[in-house]
């Protein structure tokens, strides 16, 4: 897995789990330091339809094998407490 | 929601997700310093069905609102790398 290509696939997962994996918002959440393995298999839980989000399924339907390796490895390299530390 | 009392009752929790929160297991989520209102609404999901999984589901289901809101609060609580802050 290629974290900077996360990174870039990543831009638009920013919006809701941040830059640094500190969600935005309180229903969602954080990703910064999780288990690589488990955020592959959540995206693949939504893109294979064995969760259904109103955002996160559409966000992941297009995804490819590569493409959530990237973006778990890339989510998974941040400092769990994120920069800013918000809660 | 009672942080203490969610530890006593997280008791069966910390097999997979640690007393620190960090997972023992690749596959399973760490919940250290997760967002408290993610918790509750993915340990409800499991409860209630809308998530499906061998051992969530039988953990979750036998949950009361209560229960949810002090387990929920207490992983929320601990710091997000954990004690031995191990990814």
């Amino acid at each position: 897995a290629d974290i900077e290509q996360g990174r870039q696939k990543a831009a638009v997962c920013v919006a809701c789990h941040g830059a640094d994996g500190i969600a935005v918002i309180a229903e969602y959440p954080n990703l910064a330091g999780q288990k690589v393995k488990y955020l592959q298999l959540a995206i693949k839980a939504y893109r294979d339809g064995e969760r259904r989000h109103a955002v996160m399924s559409p966000m992941a339907s297009g995804l490819s094998e590569q493409d959530i390796a990237d973006i778990a490895a890339f989510y998974a390299s941040l400092p769990p407490a994120g920069n800013s530390a918000a809660k």
